[in-house]
């Protein structure tokens, strides 16, 4: 947080987003949806995926890329999977429609996998995935996106941050929530570096001619993202591996686009030409945990892996060790009791919106 | 390969490594089953789990660490899902069985997840996701192992190595098969850099003080291998998390041990105290294509996802972009054709076996 943030409660930025949705056309219970969606990023901290994207959504709508009353239905099924044909809609509002299908199928089978086509940009994973734990399920949640990362060996951009999060559920512990961009660093990092003019480490980017580059802003001129591990020698086949396995589950299973065809979230960025599926592509899994053992067993060996890993014993120097989903929990406890900071540009895209549908912008100290 | 290196035809090795089995007491159906398993990581080219470990798995079960006539079950399921209790077998053995059930239930109701308990070391990955592949299904296969990995910031020994590999039917193409452990580089990395007397890059390895390190033998006093990412900044905190994940899948599900718990490979190494389930765990999980779209469908993306990535401009100077699985399938067609080169130290280790067991060596040139 700096001191030039505007610091919002909770309630009143829901309020104000869920009127936004509104007015975009979205039926209430699907603003609702969107906004709980959209603002969890902000309580978790990942500031990047929050309310700073309204404005993004808002020109998404108006570009005509996304559908406010879309019918958001299941086109294909067997008994523990489905795809979902989001019709265009918000990813806000889709992904909590496909994951909750996924929960039905685990309540009935033991497991529920639904692959999603012609959806849009569907927030923070760990969200969606975090629906499942609430039903004493494993959940799983991905998805595709726009090209900005390229593969190991490769001057292209094919693939987008694709981030997986698996969040499972214990017993008096709070969950394990693992939410990861399969890049060495998220595009939102690099907007912190460049607000800041900072460069970035080397392993995060390559330049147009794909040598090794500290410069947060060389997306722009043509550079790219590098898969988690950076290069050959450090893994970043692994990296490539993964946010291939996201983009085949989230849309060659499902009917979307992939690789260089991802639509771009940026309204003004042209579409992709000779797109061969509709939209982008999630992918959500459930698991009742007693599908596998009893219930109680699993929260109780849970809590001991848990217990196990936060007391490690950490390198001289260095914080304690953490459970993945930890740093998360901590800053939405705090958020919902102080409110979320925004940043002066955003609490003026969020000023411009208010002005422009005539809805108020919550009062601030 | 070495000049020194023995050349075996791949038959005779089999036959071998199937009569050594059987000497170690398994059944017929078994030693065959095992040994396809552990020559698979010959043919494609993971020299570190194949019969190089043979002696390994005699030593387990000189120790009474592995049974050979184990009665392999499921313990617990619903229509999606299982629990293998491995009666303390050979993985090579329980797995088969294991990545079978999903296949079963897959065919029935879409798709099949099955946890294993009380198992010991399958040997590579990709060889049990490749079986569902056969069946037009995206394989899935993971495994816990003792601890050689420190999570970011620990100090201790907390995870093992713990790949993951998801393999995907194309039509045309060749599967796609991402086969990684989730460490910046595999234990058996290390090993050659040790025949080698080479110093690993920075990021592989950290000493017992936490401090990064390029000395392979680390390991041997209080070192350990770094998650994928190698340090906070390069996203360790992200490997962490996939190592984690593949253990809680793996093992908190089963029942199986966990994290520091569990057992080591070489049967010298004393065995952990306070173990809090039995043996190793695998999750396997294998997906009915048709069970999102039809097959035929799924197939023709496949490719073109496939061709699109293998066609990708290269970095000037670099190799080709690969499509995972690339590499390790070239590796065996070559080997099936040409044969499996042994080191020396392997070539001797599998001469005192031959003799210990009056069961003859493979004639070579």
């Amino acid at each position: 947080m700096n001191t030039t943030d505007t610091i919002i409660p909770y309630d009143a930025l829901l309020k104000y987003t869920i009127d936004i949705f509104k007015k975009l056309g979205c039926p209430d219970t699907d603003a609702h949806t969107a906004a709980l969606a959209l603002l969890s990023a902000d309580l978790r901290g990942i500031d990047s995926h929050g309310v700073a994207r309204l404005i993004g959504y808002v020109r998404l709508k108006e570009a005509g890329r996304a559908n406010p009353r879309p019918r958001v239905r299941v086109i294909y099924e067997t008994p523990s999977t489905a795809v979902v044909d989001g019709d265009s809609g918000l990813g806000l509002v889709v992904a909590p429609f496909a994951m909750q299908v996924a929960i039905e199928k685990a309540a009935k089978v033991g497991t529920g996998w639904v692959s999603v086509q012609n959806s849009n940009h569907f927030g923070i994973a760990g969200y969606h995935a975090l629906k499942a734990v609430e039903q004493e399920m494993i959940g799983i949640a991905m998805t595709n996106a726009s090209a900005l990362v390229a593969p190991t060996f490769s001057l292209e951009r094919l693939l987008g941050t694709n981030p997986i999060c698996v969040a499972v559920p214990a017993g008096e512990e709070p969950p394990f929530v693992a939410d990861l961009a399969t890049t060495t660093a998220a595009n939102g990092k690099l907007e912190i570096l460049q607000r800041k003019s900072e460069e970035a480490p080397l392993g995060w980017i390559q330049d147009s001619h794909g040598r090794p580059s500290t410069n947060p802003h060389e997306l722009k001129s043509g550079g790219a993202l590098l898969p988690l591990g950076g290069d050959r020698d450090h893994g970043s086949h692994k990296g490539y591996g993964l946010g291939a396995i996201v983009d085949i589950f989230s849309a060659v299973l499902s009917g979307a686009n992939y690789g260089p065809w991802v639509p771009p979230f940026p309204a003004y960025v042209p579409m992709p030409t000779g797109m061969p599926g509709k939209g982008i592509g999630h992918f959500f899994g459930a698991m009742r945990v007693d599908a596998f053992r009893p219930a109680a067993e699993f929260k109780q060996h849970m809590d001991k892996w848990i217990r196990r890993f936060r007391s490690a014993t950490p390198i001289p120097g260095q914080q304690r060790v953490l459970i993945p989903g930890d740093p998360e929990r901590e800053m939405e406890a705090e958020r919902r009791a102080n409110g979320i900071p925004l940043l002066p540009a955003v609490v003026n895209d969020l000023k411009g919106l208010a002005e422009k549908f005539g809805v108020p912008f919550p009062d601030h100290s």
